[in-house]
């Protein structure tokens, strides 16, 4: 029974790889850049891709937004005037936890990718099945806010391995937290040593230059990659 | 294709429930009352948990961690002298992002059912997956921290909806949020109007009496409904 179920599942992660792939060539012969932003529910992966995208220098940027339910994130990006799609995963069954390849495969016809040269992906907000399913990008980034813990790359360890970037949200409550830094970065060092990490505040706008100046050097980046 | 796999959910949810009552059997036969505890990663749930089994006055408790990986939650409550038991999820694939009824059954005989009269389940941190698998429990609570935001109630819906009780977590921080406890509410409202709520903090211990009163009378609660 349970080897059974192992089966299936390598099976479905093998088939998600196969359309990733497919994804990931549709996403290259627009030469449009893509990242996959993932975070826990609620640790500011909208309010950091707002502060980005807008007045950001360089690149044009889409959003593809993936919800449980509901539009209010894609709403958020729309006002920014940044082309946004919306995929809601609760079609699946309670409500899939996280976008496969297959869901963004059905958004890509409605994606402008000739006008485009980014496209941030944001997924369901958790902590652990959106790590196991390549879309089709070129780099994951996450998003781990200090009022999560300090223990959080050493509980959710697959996320924080697969990310090329972590932002480190919500330091301006830093002061009234008994969260230790230096901890969080040693765990994260145990896990994922060459992540690049960078510390922000979606309230008060600190370290968000840092951020959107990565999001604008990434299409050059991934090209040098390429 | 798509039916297929539905048919597929359909039916692992239909075997999960099938296990979850037999467990269910299990602590009904010992007199043990379950709570399903939950929420996203980072809201509290060990903490919340550290400040009511600490000092409880009443039913002797019984701790079921459920983790990706690590121990480090489980090392926390035994601390406190209260029988604790560790499930790793990590077998499964890359890390179950949920405890299911199968998990626990196959923890029920290092329960020491005999000697508690409540049993805590602390779920993996994620706030869709866990929603939808039973595990034998009599009711679910579930953590949500005012760092999350106002709306998770309407992204999260499912979750919301399956409990009796929220315990709104970091309180201490609301001065310095925008988060609009009102809002917060009025969104919890429109998903799940009869679900009990009680403000707390794990950090400063405000609201803690109220949580620990909660569940120190919720086996003869749970008694006189059965």
């Amino acid at each position: 029974m349970h080897r059974t179920r192992v089966r299936v599942v390598e099976d479905a992660l093998d088939a998600n790889n196969t359309i990733a792939r497919a994804n990931r060539e549709d996403f290259d012969r627009d030469s449009v850049t893509v990242v996959n932003l993932m975070s826990a529910p609620g640790a500011g992966k909208t309010s950091l891709l707002e502060r980005a995208v807008g007045g950001i220098d360089g690149p044009r940027v889409g959003v593809l937004e993936g919800d449980v339910q509901g539009s209010s994130d894609a709403d958020r990006i729309a006002s920014l005037h940044v082309p946004v799609t919306q995929i809601n995963t609760d079609p699946g069954f309670g409500g899939e936890c996280h976008l496969d390849a297959n869901m963004v495969r059905s958004a890509i016809p409605a994606l402008p990718l000739g006008e485009i040269d980014l496209l941030v992906i944001e997924n369901v907000g958790n902590l652990v099945c959106p790590a196991e399913f390549r879309v089709g990008e070129d780099v994951r980034v996450m998003v781990s806010a200090v009022t999560e813990g300090e223990d959080k790359p050493l509980k959710y360890p697959l996320m924080f391995r697969t990310c090329e970037l972590v932002l480190i949200n919500k330091i301006d409550l830093l002061p009234h937290l008994d969260f230790d830094l230096d901890r969080f970065l040693h765990n994260l060092d145990a896990v994922n040593p060459r992540a690049e990490r960078i510390l922000v505040s979606a309230r008060t706008g600190e370290g968000v230059d840092g951020w959107r100046d990565w999001l604008a050097r990434l299409p050059d980046r991934a090209r040098s990659l390429a």
